[in-house]
Parts: C-alpha cells; sequence; structure tokens
C-alpha cells in the first residue's frame, strides 16, 4: 500500500474511462435508423459541432490572454510558479474535450433512440441512459484523471514526491488551482453561453413557428428547429457538463488545500500509511472509488415492460441513483476510518485548537448525501407537477398572465426558505463535526456520484431529442409517446439535476472560500470593517446584474432569431409546403454567434470584478491583508445573493412551466376543467416565456458565477497575502515550537514553548521596533523585550535578521 | 449655551408644531367644496379612520405583547432597565399619532384641492403642498420631540443630567432604543399592513370595474372606488410616514451611541462647551436644525401660472428641496466646528487609534446629502418616462406580455448595480472620513430633511385623490386636468421618495449594525466562522421570502375585494345605472381586514428571526459573544439582501407602471405610433399588474425589514455582550493608561503605557492564569508575568481580584 495510494484514483479514474469507451462504442452500433431520421440527427450533430468549433475559436483566444496574464502573474509573484500556466491550460482542455465527448455521443445517442423506439422502450431507455452513462463517465474520468496526474506532477517536481513541509504543499496546491480555473472558465463559456443558445433558439422557433405560422413543435418546416435540438444538447448537455467537471475539480481541490491545513494544524507532518498525506489524499481517493460506484449505479438503471409508464421510469432511476449514494456513504466511513489519523487537531476559529476524530469527518460527509439528496426533494417539491405550489400557479392563471407570473416569482421566491435553511444547516453541522475541512469533504462526498448524476441528466436532452426527430421524421404516433415517456421523466430530472448543480455549486464555494482563507492567511473577514462591509454589498448585488445581462442576452438572440425565421418563410419557395428546404444552418450560426457574443458583457463582469477590487486598492498602495480581506467580503456576497438567486429562478422557471404543462392533461379551475388552449392556458404559456431565461439561462449560470468568482480569488491569494506564516508555530533545529505573531495577531497552538510577538511603530519621528518574547517553561513563564530603533527600513531589516536567527536556531 | 444645548432640538421641534398646526387651520379653512365633492371626501375620510382604527386595535394588542415581553427581559437581564418598557410604548404611540396626523390632514386636503383646482393651479399646488407640510413637520416634528425629551429625561435618570462615564450613558442609549422600537414596530404595520391594503383595494377595483364592468376609473358606481382613495393615503401617506418616522428615529439614535464610543475612544470623557456631550448630541442638533430648514424650504415651493405645465410643478419642488439640501449641508458645516472636538481620537477596527478632524465628520454630512440627492436621480433614471430604458420596455411590449416581464424584471436588476456602487461608495467614503460615526451622520445629515421629503412625497397621494374626487363628482374636464399635472408630478416623487426611504433605510441599518457591535463589545464579526457565515446566508434569504409572502397576501386580499365587487354588481339593484348605492364601507372593511390579518406571517417573521437565532443557541447553553456575532452575520445578510431585493423590486414596479403609461401618449413602436388599447398596451397593463405588489408593497417594506431587524439586535444586544469593556483602556488613578485585552484580544490605543493581557489554559489538570504586563516607558519596554494556579474558579476569582486592584490603582 503505502505511499502507492497516490495512484489509486488515477487507476479508478482509467478504468471509468475505459467503461466509458466500452459503453460508448456499444451505443454507436446500435441501429441509426432509416434515411429521414438520420439525416435530422446529422443536422443536429453538425449544429452541434458547429457550435462546438465555434466556442473553441473564441475559447482559444480566450485561453491564451489569460494565460499570457498568469505567465505575468507568475514571472511577477516569487510564489507563483509558471506551471500554473499549463495546469490552467490543460484544465481548459480537459474540459472542452469532456463537454466534447459529452455532446457527440448525445448527438448521436439521440436517433439511435428514437429507432429504438419503434419497437421497444426498455432498449429505448437502455440507450438513452446508455449515452448519458458515457457523458458521465467522461466528464467524471477525465476530471480525476487530470486533477490527479497533474497532483502526482507538482508532488513529484516540487517536493520530490515526499512530504517535506506545509508550506511546500501549499505551492504544490496553489499551482493545480490553475487547473481548476481552466476547468471552470470553460464551464462559464459552456452553461452562460449555451444557455443563451439554447433560449434564443428556443424562443425564436416557439414565436414565429407554433405562434405565427401556426406550425407544431419541432416541425421540419421550421428552420429554427435544428437550432431548437442543438440547443437543447449545448444547454443541457454541454452546460451541465462543464458546470460539474469544474464543481468536481474544485470541490477536491478545495477539500486537498483544507486537508494541507489540517497537517499544518498538526504541527506540519503527520505520520501515516500514505506518505503523510492522508488528509490530502482521502478527497481524491472518494472522488476515484466514487467512478466506480457510478458505474455500477448506472448498470442498475433498466426496465423490463414494453408498457413501462413514467413511475417505473423514474423508479429505475432512483434505484441506481440511491443505490450509488448509499455505496458513497459506506466507501467514505471505509476511506476515512483508513486514510485518516484516528484523531485530529484542527484549529477552530476563535476556538482553539479542537481533536477531531476520524469518525466525525466521515459524518461531515454524511451531510453532504444528505444534502444532495434532500434538495433534490425540494425542488421536485415547488416545481413537481401534481404538488400543491403548482397547482396554485394554476389556479392564479385563471385571472390572467399578470396573477400567474406573480404567483410564479412567489413560488421560487419561498423555495429560497427550505433550500437556504438546508444549506445553513449544512455549512453548521459538517463545520461542526470537522471544521472548514468538513466542510469540503461534505461537498466532495455529495459529488462523488457525479457520473451517476450527469448520466441521469443528459439522458433527458437525449429522451427530448429523441422524440424531436420522431415527429420531424414523421413516425408512428407510438414511438412519440415512448419517448415522451422519458422525456417527461427527462424534465423531472432536469429540474432536480439543477438543485443539484447549485447544491454543489454553494458548498464548493464554501470550501473555495475557506482555503482562500488560508492561502490568504488572514485572520478571517471581518464585515464590521467598512471596506469589508461595501465589497459585502457589492458582492450581492453582482448576481443579480449577471443575471440581468444574460435575460437580456436571451431577448437580444431571440430577436435576431426571430428575423431570420421570418426572413426565409418569406423568401424561400415552397417552404409552408414542404418542397421548399430551410435554410437550417443558417439559423444554427445565429444561436452561435449571438450565444458567444452576448456572454462577453457577464463574462467581462465575473472575471472583472474581483481583479479590479484586488489590483485597483493595490496599485493605489493599500494594505495586502485588507485588500484580502475585502475580496473575501466581495466572495461571500457573491456567494450567498447567487445562491439565492439561483434557487428562485431555478424554481420559479421550474414552476412555470410545469404549470404551463399541467394542461396538456386538464387542470380543474374553479369547478372547470380546462384545457390546452384556453385563455388560462395562454397566461400560463407567459409565464414558461418568462421563465424559460430563468430556469435555463440565468438561473444555472449562477454556478459558475460563484464558484468562478472563488476560484478566481484562491488563483490571487498568493499576490494578496501569500506564504505568510506570521502567527503560525514553527519549529526550530532545537525543537522548540516558537509562535510568531505580528500585527498584534496572535493564534494559539498547544505545543508553543515560545511567543515572539513583533511590533512597530514610529513614535517622535523614529521607528521603534519591538519584539517581546514570553517563554513558557513548563509552566514557568518569562518574558523578554528587544528592542531595534532606526529609519523604518533599518528597524524592519534588523526585525527580519531577528525572525530569521529564530527560525534557524 | 453650555449644557442648555440638550434643549434646543426640542425647542426647534415644538417649533415644527407650532408651523405645523398654524399651517392645518390655513388648510383646513379652505373650502371643501359642494356637497358632492364633500360627501365622496368624507368617505375617504371614514375609510380612512376605518383603517386606522382597526390597526389600533391590532397595534394595541401587540404593544402590550411586547411590552410583557420587554418587561420580563429587563427583569431579567440586570443591564436593561425597566424604563425601556415606557420608551417603547411611548414611540410607538407618537409613531401612531405622527401617522394619524398625516392621514387626517391628507384626507382633508383632498377635496379642498379639488375645489381649487377648479379656479387655479397654484393654489391647488398650494393646499396640495401644504397638506404634505402638514404631513412632514408632524413627523419630524414627533419623531424628535419624543426622542430628545426621553433622551433629556434618561440623562437626567441614570446620570442626574451630568457626564459621568461612558458605560452610564450606554445604559441611556440603551433604554432609548426602546423608543425607536416602538416607532419601528408602528411602522411595520402601517408600511405593511398599508402596502397590503393600497394593492388589494387597486387590483380588486380595477379587475371588476375596469375589466369586468368596463368602467373607467374612480367611478363612483364602483364599490371597491373608496377603498382604492383610501388605499392611496394608506398606503403612500401613512405608511411612507411611518417608514421615515423610523428611519429618522433609528439613524439620530444609531448617531448618538456612536457618539458615545467616540467619547470611550477619546479616553471616556471630554470637556467641551457642552457638558461633554457634543459628539452625543450633535446627530440630534442636526435634525432640529433640519425641521427648520424643512419649513423654509416648503415656503420656496410655488407657482404663480396658472397654465404651468408639469415641468415648472416639478421645479418649484425642486428649488424647495435642493434649497433645504445646501441649508442642511451649510449647517452640518457650523454644527460640526462648534460642536465637536477640533480633533477626536476614533478608533478603526484593525486599524487602530487615528485622528480624526471635525471637518472629516462634516465631510461625512456630505457624504449622506450627495447620496441622498444621487439616488433620486438613479431611480428617475431607472424609472422615468421617456428615459432608455422605459422605452426599451414599451418596445418589449409589441411581442407580448412575457418580453415586457422579462425586460422589466431586467431593468429592476440592472438598476441594483450604480445604486448598491452608491452606497458601497458611500460606505466606504464616509467610514474613511470619520468610522462609523461618519456612516451614522451621514445617515443624520440625509435624513434632516425628511420633513421636506415627506411634504412632497405626501402631496402626491394627495393630488390622486383630488383628482379621483373631481371625477367621482362629475366636475369640469379642466378640474381634472389641473389635477392630473399634480398627480402626474407626484408620480415622479413618489417613485423618487422610494429611493430615499430605502438609502435612508440602508444607511440607518449600518448605523445600527455598527451601535450593535459595540453594544455587544464583540471585536467584529467574522463570516469566516460556519455559523456566522451560515447566518448570513439565513438573514439574506428571509428579505425573498417576506417580499414573496407580501406579494402573497396582496393577491389574496384582491380575490376577496374582486368577489365582494362582483357581489355588489350582481346583489345591488340599479347600481350600474347610479340610481343604487354601492356600500363602499364594505369593500374598506375587507380590505381593512385583510390587511391588518395578512401581514401577520410576515411580521412574525421579521421578528421572530432575530429572537430565535438569539434565544434558541442560549437555551442550549452557546458562548453569549458567539451568539452576538452570528446574530450580527443574520443581520448583515438581511440589510444586504433587503437593500438589493428593494432596489430591484422598487424600480421593475416603478419602470413597468410607467412603460404602462407611456401608452397614454402614444409610442412609436417598430416605426408605427401604438397607443392604449393596442396589444402593446395590453402587454404593459400584465406588466403594471405584476409591478403593482412590487412597487407598492413588498419593495418598500423591505425598509421596515432591514431596520427593524437591526433594531431588534440592537436591544437583543445588552442580553448578549453588554457592557463588557474587555481590551478597552481604562485609565487608573495615578493617570496611568491600562488596556486590557483578554482572550488574545488586543486593542490598541495611543497613550497605552502598560498593556496587561489575561490568558487562561489548563495544564496537566490544573488550571493556570498568566498576567502578562508590558509597560513602555517612554520607549523602554519591559514586561512582566504574573501567574495564578489553582481550579477554574480559584484561578478565575485571582484573576478577577488582580484586574480590579489594577482598575482601582
Amino acid at each position: 500500500m503505502e505511499s502507492m495510494m497516490i495512484y489509486v484514483p488515477i487507476v479508478l479514474a482509467l478504468l471509468g474511462l475505459v467503461y466509458m469507451i466500452i459503453k460508448q462504442s456499444w451505443v454507436m452500433k446500435q441501429d441509426a435508423g432509416d434515411g429521414k431520421m438520420k439525416e435530422i440527427s446529422d443536422h443536429i450533430y453538425e449544429g452541434a459541432l458547429a457550435f462546438l468549433n465555434a466556442e473553441y475559436k473564441l475559447l482559444t483566444i480566450f485561453v491564451i490572454i489569460v494565460s499570457v496574464l498568469l505567465a505575468i502573474v507568475s514571472y511577477v509573484v516569487p510564489t507563483t510558479h509558471w506551471l500554473i500556466v499549463i495546469a490552467f491550460i490543460c484544465g481548459a482542455v480537459f474540459s472542452a474535450f469532456a463537454g466534447n465527448i459529452g455532446m457527440k455521443i448525445a448527438t448521436k445517442t439521440n436517433v439511435r433512440t428514437t429507432q429504438a423506439a419503434r419497437t421497444s422502450l426498455p432498449n429505448a431507455l437502455k440507450i438513452s441512459f446508455g449515452g448519458g452513462t458515457v457523458m458521465g463517465l467522461g466528464v467524471a474520468g477525465l476530471a480525476v484523471l487530470g486533477l490527479t496526474a497533474f497532483f502526482i506532477f507538482f508532488f513529484h517536481f516540487f517536493m520530490g514526491g515526499e512530504w517535506t513541509n506545509t508550506m511546500d504543499m501549499t505551492i504544490v496546491l496553489e499551482t493545480l488551482a490553475g487547473f481548476s480555473l481552466g476547468a471552470e472558465s470553460i464551464a462559464l463559456f459552456a452553461r452562460v453561453g449555451g444557455g443563451i443558445y439554447t433560449k434564443a433558439a428556443d424562443v425564436g422557433a416557439d414565436l414565429v413557428g407554433k405562434v405565427e405560422a401556426g406550425i407544431p413543435e419541432d416541425d421540419p418546416r421550421n428552420p429554427a428547429t435544428i437550432a431548437d435540438n442543438v440547443g437543447d444538447n449545448v444547454g443541457d448537455v454541454a452546460g451541465m457538463g462543464a458546470d460539474l467537471f469544474g464543481s468536481y475539480v474544485a470541490t477536491v481541490l478545495a477539500a486537498m488545500v483544507l486537508g494541507n491545513y489540517v497537517i499544518k494544524d498538526m504541527g506540519g507532518s503527520i505520520s501515516d500509511g500514505f506518505g503523510g498525506i492522508g488528509p490530502i489524499l482521502l478527497p481524491m481517493a472518494i472522488a476515484g472509488v466514487g467512478i466506480i460506484i457510478s458505474i455500477i449505479g448506472t448498470m442498475l438503471v433498466k426496465i423490463k415492460s414494453n408498457d413501462a409508464k413514467e413511475s417505473q421510469v423514474m423508479g429505475a432511476l432512483n434505484i441506481g441513483n440511491w443505490t450509488s449514494i448509499i455505496l458513497v456513504a459506506v466507501a467514505c466511513f471505509a476511506l476515512c476510518k483508513w486514510m485518516l489519523p484516528g484523531t485530529m487537531q484542527m484549529e477552530f476559529f476563535g476556538e482553539g485548537v479542537q481533536e477531531i476524530s476520524s469518525m466525525r469527518v466521515f459524518y461531515a460527509t454524511i451531510v453532504g448525501l444528505v444534502v444532495g439528496a434532500v434538495i433534490s426533494s425540494v425542488t421536485e417539491y415547488y416545481t413537481g407537477l401534481g404538488k400543491t405550489p403548482i397547482l396554485k400557479i394554476v389556479q392564479q392563471s385563471s385571472t390572467g398572465a399578470g396573477t400567474n407570473i406573480i404567483a410564479g416569482l412567489a413560488t421560487g421566491m419561498i423555495s429560497t426558505f427550505p433550500s437556504v435553511l438546508l444549506f445553513a444547516g449544512a455549512i453548521w453541522a459538517s463545520y461542526a463535526f470537522a471544521g472548514f475541512y468538513g466542510v469540503a469533504l461534505a461537498a466532495s462526498a455529495m459529488m462523488a456520484t457525479t457520473a451517476m448524476q450527469l448520466a441521469i441528466d443528459a439522458f433527458g436532452p437525449i429522451s427530448d431529442n429523441a422524440g424531436g426527430i420522431a415527429e420531424m421524421s414523421e413516425q408512428e404516433p407510438i414511438v412519440r409517446e415512448r419517448t415522451d415517456i422519458l422525456d417527461s421523466v427527462g424534465n423531472t430530472t432536469a429540474a432536480t439535476g439543477k438543485g443539484f448543480a447549485i447544491a454543489s455549486a454553494a458548498l464548493t464555494s464554501l470550501a473555495l472560500f475557506a482555503a482562500y482563507v488560508t492561502f490568504t492567511g488572514i485572520d478571517g473577514i471581518n464585515i464590521f470593517k467598512a471596506p469589508v462591509l461595501a465589497m459585502l454589498f457589492v458582492g450581492g448585488m453582482v448576481p443579480v446584474v449577471f443575471s440581468a445581462l444574460a435575460m437580456n442576452a436571451v431577448g437580444k438572440a431571440a430577436m435576431e432569431m426571430v428575423q431570420e425565421v421570418r426572413r426565409q418563410f418569406r423568401d424561400i419557395p415552397g417552404i409552408m409546403e414542404g418542397t421548399g428546404k430551410p435554410e437550417y444552418d443558417k439559423c444554427v450560426a445565429i444561436s452561435t454567434q449571438a450565444s458567444l457574443k452576448e456572454m462577453l458583457l457577464p463574462g467581462i463582469l465575473t472575471i472583472g470584478f474581483p481583479l479590479v477590487i484586488a489590483f485597483l486598492p493595490l496599485a493605489f498602495g493599500m494594505n495586502r491583508l485588507a485588500i484580502a480581506e475585502m475580496l473575501g467580503g466581495y466572495m461571500a456576497g457573491v456567494t450567498v445573493s447567487g445562491v439565492l438567486w439561483a434557487i428562485f429562478q431555478n424554481n420559479a422557471g421550474g414552476a412555470w412551466d410545469n404549470a404551463k404543462k399541467s394542461f396538456e392533461a386538464g387542470v380543474e379551475i374553479n369547478g372547470e376543467m380546462t384545457y390546452k388552449g384556453s385563455d388560462a392556458h395562454k397566461a400560463a404559456v407567459t409565464g414558461d416565456t418568462v421563465g424559460d431565461p430563468f430556469k435555463d439561462t440565468s438561473g444555472p449560470s449562477m454556478n459558475i458565477l460563484i464558484k468562478l468568482t472563488c476560484l478566481i480569488g484562491l488563483v490571487i491569494a498568493p499576490i494578496l497575502g501569500g506564504h505568510t506564516d506570521d502567527g503560525l508555530a514553527i519549529t526550530t533545529e532545537d525543537g522548540t515550537v516558537v509562535a510568531i505573531t505580528q500585527d498584534g495577531r496572535i493564534k494559539e497552538t498547544r505545543e508553543v514553548q515560545k511567543e515572539v510577538r513583533f511590533a512597530m511603530a514610529e513614535r517622535d519621528g523614529q521607528f521603534v521596533g519591538t519584539v517581546t518574547i514570553t517563554t513558557d517553561d513548563n509552566g514557568e513563564l518569562s518574558a523578554e523585550v528587544k528592542e531595534f530603533t532606526g529609519t523604518e527600513a533599518e528597524v524592519k531589516k534588523q526585525m527580519d535578521a531577528f525572525e530569521a536567527s529564530l527560525r534557524n536556531k
């Protein structure tokens, strides 16, 4: 065993990728149907590729710019190593590659699902879920592979593959943060750009096709219909995949950073069977094992009956999901027990050091698993068909669009109540169990089933596409009925998947936030300092403005689409009779260009604000630790407000959507059955129009916003605070533990035998530096004071020399 | 002069009230018009009285319950005096009385304005603005009178009318907080209840009257029309009045608390010409002088021409407003110069003590005045007719209600950008100038023109009512045209007034927040502690849920109103022909009952959450200072999120309203002139329906929510922390300044000659207390360590005795 454990996650990741390839080739071997179906599928595939190619071009430019910036930073800041640039680029490439795999398999699986649905529902589920599995394993496998490989590389590069001290490990992890930043940057493009794409195409197709021309959804005569189907893949498959890829990497990274601080709190080194880095390896191990568990989970998803209904399909998914969650809990128990020291010392801010048993870390992981499961139920309650909130919105539709909108908004707003209480409880509980290391491991445990979650998520849009292809290729009604069963289940999993995504983003951000504080070396973020409070306000505002920009972007892109569709209906002869061929590619191009153009402003907002907050005051010579604290306030503001707006927008959007869908089966309003086409239904359609950008564009974008903000903070951290060990105990060569404190900041460690306090002040035009040394000789305390005088520079030099002499003693 | 200055604000307040009575009798002497007009006016007056009476009943119950609770607290907690109960009751009574004056004069002025408008526009303005002036002076006069009188009383009761020490003054101000709590509690009822009332009546009247029966607005055949007009007074007059009454009192109180801490930072006493309490008296003096300045401002509001247009009326209001703002700036300069020490020592958290000149306090007041002025312009930009955001919403109305709603939501959301940056800048700047005392004085200066602001605000609904009476009593069209000019200006001032109200609430809350931290004695609010972070999340959620509850309340109350109006149309013979008399009082009763019933849940949410956060962990024996910090995190969360949601909702609502109004004069959409009755107009009406509860119910309620939350925190503060002076310098009898620090917390004061640190730890089963005394003898530092051992209790006792010996030396 020993330190070979470091290679285990990478092996598990590779196993996952091998299984993915096997599954992929199985899916590809399935019958892709006849000519017309294949033709439509190819259109969707090409449209998706067109988007990916356009996106990659933009990404390349972006990655080059950021790489140059990072290279400059690593050149200027001595503690930042240039390898962060390589890590960043690889993070971006890995994330993009994972998105690519997902998009390709999704657009290949859809037509095969349609073909299977012609004969068998169980087969259709097997294929569509198989496609989802490929996507899920691709994301999870590449995430663990990339992160682990870079960790091993940096561990050998900076530390020679052996534990030296926490300071060196901090450099390893700071460089590794580049990988996470790269992954999350791609997620920004994929999630926000994808969100704009899918809604622009959807709204454009609906407004002109359904409303103006009166042709049904997914009608092949509608030029925007291919773009609409591409959008499902771009937004729901690639966007969600990149989002979770980013969360996965960031969570594990943050847990590793905090694991390093556990070792620091325990005196700077531990001896265990894992080369002294057990607490750092644990999150990687959980992620690796999670991949294998997810494979087991996906194998359990199957139905037998060709006449199965939604509930049976849902049941099959639930069995797979719950099994994997329970297996992760078991794995966490074993791994915590095995990999962690029996008891650890952890510093709790303001409460000193506590003894934490490895079992308490396990309890924290259980908190994470419970949050992941409960948030899905909460989301399901507020957005599910037939549930009270939806029925209320349906009732309010009878008095018009205005009351429908108010009811939907109110539902989304009220849904923040249980969700936030759940998060707050989770933060509290996991922290109480095992400090911020516990919070990060709660997130890690929750994210361990990412592959399974993504498989469930991706199967929805695949089935939706399959239905679209059935419609466009004019299949028998039974085919559409079968795909509709899958699609309907997919709609539910889409809503709960969003709940999972925001929960993961919230916990990830908190873990990153904690890692940020430890990286900068500030002693907390005190909002009683006015500049910090001001930044809390600014941070709170950013998600609101970001959402508005995303919504406006959808509006603008949709308008362009509307005009193009109108033009084609007008200019192409015979298009309405089915004899003229619509120019699908033009609509795809519009959606692609518009989405990439429109995401620039929100992107600049996300990346620009933390940079301005960090570097503008720095240019004015403000104290670095004060800036670090302000940036921390900003990060907290973005996280709190972002989580609120994500829940609000996702759930309001989901609720409107299902309120509208309720009319399809008919609803009872004031004792009368009301159906599609009624005034109430029209009001509900208006609500859904408002909800579309809420739930598919601005709402899910919040995840990226809060994670990316915290990651940027983490990457900036070394510039602001960086590698200060003020107030932390050092062991001198003669074995004395000395606590060195500066600026009146004191940290307590139990083993301190000597406390050295540095202070400097100007007195009558001269600088005076005082060093107070308190020695604890088995309870006998004695104090000694040294003083240096001279100019500021002279005093600093003398004090630095004195400090160095202490360290080397 | 000397300490007589303490009586000056009370004299100024009385002068303001005398002027109010003169103005009131002048208004009442004006012609109240003929029979029909008078009859309608009486209906409105009676409806308003009916609401007030019902509200007073509920208030009495509420005040009794809270008084009992406060009495128990004052009995249990030794540092809370029972006089807080009296202060609380009087605060509630004063606020209710101010609301009563405002409502009565407003409902008496409306008909007189109509009558004047029959002959002269200048006279109509003079009367309607005169009514507003009475309201404004009533609120400001009673606020200053009550607060000052209680301060003088408590100052004599607890301190014998002479400065003793900051600790005694803290008790004076803690007891005074009861007055503020009483005022703000009434504001909760008036603002939230009023907001529900006015919108329930409005929506009910419109839905059945305008939409179903097709009769115009304010038609006397509509049974809900009186309730609608009463609603304008209940919501916009009484609600806004109570809101600003609460802000006014809370701001001055918070500034006084922080003034006391300035004295503390300066060594515990100062000698000035004001009995050593200049920094505490200053905010009261500014408030008192502000009343006189407001009177001058109101005198300048007049127009001459009978053919004046909106711009001239607006210009007249602006002249009065700007004059009063400039005069306040001049007064602040003089008062700061006169009443404050030339330089003060203020402690800046984490930066030690700084020397602050009195001029820097003046600069902070300028920051407040600038914010008050700029926020109005920002609001005006995002909600004003003819401005870009409104034109965009109008354009988006052409594609239906959905796009109109999205555009309105986005406008409200984006408007948080400049507003929050403005607030953040103001916090930063006023803090940089003069610490949190500067923040509180910025708020005080802004609030000094409250009487003027309220006069401008209240004149709007009075004119609106006057127009309604003109319509209902079937006057010549010219009368309605004249009142419409006033009403149109009133709509603009209503929007900017909301901007002023939220700006004042935000600054007030920050000042209260700062006062809270100093009251509890915690050393800041560190969001890096997980429980504090969790409470920041919970606090952020509360405004969102509160808004949803308020919106739902409007929906429910409006539904009841709709059913009643439908019933009357059905059951009363001849009602549509004008021969049957509608039962106005039944509609008034419904609005009254529904609004008071529906506000219970949001009220419980507001009051209950901070109490649970404080007392639940207390019951489990959690550390009090840790709880205080958690509650602080909650307060910060409510404030940040509340400010955001207030701006978002107010501005979105205002924007939808004016987008709808744009159609009255006609707008150009895609090159075509579009008017009322078009599809685009209908879409805009839907937007306005959504915006109504936003801008008149949930949006403005945020002000109360954040202020009341912070006030409750302030009242609880003594229970949680209270009267600890850990870490603060004390002067011993031989003149040595000794800084005593505990738990590693250190505060720096410049003049410290000795630093005493207390620490206690368990060692081998025994408790060891160490006291490190560092003496600074003109730059020569020496350190001395004392140690006590024994059981925990023994060590504590010995250390307490040692500390006491130091203090008494």
